[in-house]
């Protein structure tokens, strides 16, 4: 069903994103904010705004019922939720298809499955996707247990096969190691869940965060090459870039086909991101999971291939199929995001949200600035920090990077700190120039550095 | 010679797109300004700013021994002249290198040539390059004038071949108006030069007009394909876009090809453009002009080409050889742009200066803005009315537009009346939608639409 009226169920960069998207479309956008977000750039910027709560967003952007009102409200047709509250929430996906209206994202079930860690590794083995080497299960025999290891190689996780999240985790690097360390685990399992088995899975040490953007219609997928955002800081991407700098070319072929084959066999559709580790020691890479929705970086892969990927998305839910054959997308010059936060960098990179006093845009060739910032804009406290991404473009990574401090240069927000000093170390940093960085190489990098991102550099 | 310091000699919008370049390449770079200019964002960015004299252009950024004197005050290494002012005057070209410094640009002999009409046209003619049909040289004789006439084909245009400027032209658009014509302007040539002798030239009535923009490093050129810039009023362009919508892709290898030869021919150093008349409906060009600089519209090309031209042209005149081969730069997609002028379209485009009072910067995939502004800028009244150039990116023309409504509409700048009103009805007009258009298009256009420029239309 062709839309006409889009809900964007979002705040922040994103909302002005999707809004801008729709725009081009012909498509009408209504915004829907909590009271903290009145004078939003996305409210100015959409035809039509309906408020749907105070601040906290679990009151608000959160709030099925609300957001499912405001478009019986304005007669919206279609949702975009953008990325967290409710994006991955297969339950909104549902209530916003069984109330009539187009969900811009893939179906209910697909959230399910891909959200599901089990059902997602599952999914992608029978895809034929690597996926991290473990026990696949449960264990309950040592002798099983000490057979695992030793198939799965060290340093192995061993954790309580019941628990949850990051509780009790154990690693172990020899056997010796092992030996000591599974009769701990299983006992403390029992003493926490009432159950001794175990699950194991392999420890990749020094791995870089590659993702694969993939768009599909349901029927058949595409991918639009991969990201590498292995600068993390607390699992938080702040540096973001595409292609990858590390993948050799057959490398980045198997990745990209390996996750076409896992989105055409769940039948996805709309956009997706299909995460990996790629330990460039071994060539070895293992999907860890999917994100079922727009991500924070697509921006990048938007300019190496010149792919609108929240257009598409809007086209894809409207009805229309995938417009693009493989060979249609190719990939051009190198592309870098970085995360422009309102947090302190010299404080532990505390957030600060604040009024900005005055701000400069940077702009000219290559350079690209996706915020809801505008001068006299007040932040509020209520939200993630993300205030902008500073994207750029150019023709090789040694140039984006100049290219980068350049913009970085330009860029000025005044009123509240950011983690632009952040960025500006980074785009002069020789590592980071070499691409010579692993998921665990900024925490280290951030200590070693912090007396540098008390002042700011220029 | 390695440029380390590049005194910028310009103002306005070019000035920081030529900062950006330089500072991407990590050459210091040094602004001079006019004292009207102080504040600009050129002096704000640039690393150095040094006051060359009073508002006046002719005291100022005309003033060939201040900016000399200004380079030689902070040890400036080269000059880039941007376009206007001093860009196509070969002797500060030559003033430059005899000073020891570094000129951003073609040779001075290579400004002389291509900036004369005559020995432009000779050498196209020399090159195999079409121009305008016409006399070659004076007539005197009335039956040659007959046979030059037919040769030539009506409508034919007629001036003293003594006269300077349009003065005294005359149009036949047949043997019997030529008979009538010639011989009142061969009297009032006499009477007025006291020289009765005649030029001829054909003239080329609906045609578009189309640019081919080359990349030369004094040994081997190449091409960046073409730009088409027919929406023009009083002869200064107005929207221009690449590639030509209107060109078929055989026409668009011959006309590109006779730009790369005749920018060979000529041993043509750093970026220029070839200006061409196009008959799209009998599918001839004509050359009519070399402007031997970098242009207001070069952004369209960068756009689809990724190249950045203002950086290739510092570094061809750095001594580097050109990095390109014809066939590494590839036409992708459809770029706009739009020049944002500080005029009220509501009162026959009448400057307007004025103070920013308020600003918001169009973002998001595919859009640029270089401009030189920024909130609280106060446009000073002595120089060109060009605040910004909106240029847009898209797969396609018809999505270039459709951005561009959007991007339009994002763009605020209060505080004075802009250009923005008439580029909104023309990104809505249905013949621009269909590229239906021609140099002469636009003024009849804008007599018919004087009424509905009246109103900001949203």
């Amino acid at each position: 069903m062709a839309i006409r009226k889009l809900l964007v169920a979002n705040r922040g960069e994103i909302a002005v994103r999707i809004i801008r998207a729709a725009q081009e479309l012909g498509i009408r956008t209504v915004a829907v904010h909590s009271l903290a977000d009145a004078d939003s750039l996305a409210v100015k910027l959409a035809d039509e705004a309906v408020p749907i709560g105070p601040p906290a967003a679990s009151k608000s952007y959160l709030k099925i019922d609300a957001i499912l009102e405001a478009a019986r409200l304005t007669g919206a047709d279609a949702v975009h939720p953008g990325y967290g509250f409710l994006a991955e929430n297969a339950d909104f996906a549902d209530a916003v298809e069984a109330a009539g209206m187009v969900w811009v994202g893939p179906k209910g079930d697909s959230i399910r499955v891909m959200g599901d860690k089990v059902a997602a590794r599952i999914a992608a083995e029978a895809a034929g996707v690597p996926v991290v080497p473990g026990s696949d299960g449960r264990i309950d025999d040592p002798d099983q247990a000490r057979a695992v290891a030793l198939a799965i190689g060290f340093p192995v996780m061993i954790k309580a096969a019941a628990g949850g999240g990051g509780r009790g985790i154990r690693i172990a690097h020899d056997m010796e190691e092992f030996e000591r360390l599974m009769p701990q685990a299983s006992a403390e399992a029992k003493a926490a869940f009432g159950d001794g088995g175990l699950y194991m899975e392999k420890v990749i040490e020094r791995a870089r965060h590659i993702e694969v953007q993939v768009l599909g219609d349901g029927t058949r997928a595409v991918h639009c090459f991969e990201r590498e955002c292995s600068l993390q800081r607390r699992r938080q991407k702040v540096w973001e870039e595409a292609p990858s700098a590390s993948l050799p070319q057959a490398m980045r072929e198997r990745l990209c086909a390996s996750a076409v084959a896992l989105a055409e066999a769940v039948g996805y559709r709309g956009a997706g991101t299909l995460e990996y580790l790629y330990d460039d020691a071994s060539g070895a890479f293992y999907f860890i999971e999917m994100n079922t929705r727009i991500q924070v970086e697509h921006p990048v892969t938007e300019m190496v291939t010149g792919v609108d990927l929240v257009r598409e998305m809007i086209r894809i839910a409207g009805g229309e199929p995938l417009r693009y054959r493989q060979e249609d997308i190719r990939l051009t010059g190198h592309a870098i995001e970085v995360r422009i936060c309102a947090e302190d960098p010299s404080k532990g990179f505390q957030p600060a949200p604040g009024t900005i006093s005055a701000l400069r845009v940077p702009g000219g060739a290559g350079v690209r600035f996706d915020t809801m910032l505008y001068q006299g804009y007040t932040v509020p406290p209520f939200y993630d920090s993300l205030l902008g991404k500073l994207i750029v473009w150019d023709e090789d990574r040694a140039s984006a990077i100049a290219r980068m401090r350049r913009a970085l240069g330009e860029l000025a927000v005044e009123g509240l700190p950011t983690t632009r000093p952040l960025h500006m170390l980074l785009a002069r940093d020789p590592e980071v120039a070499q691409a010579d960085f692993h998921t665990r190489w900024l925490e280290p990098w951030l200590e070693r550095n912090a007396h540098r991102l008390e002042e700011t550099p220029e």
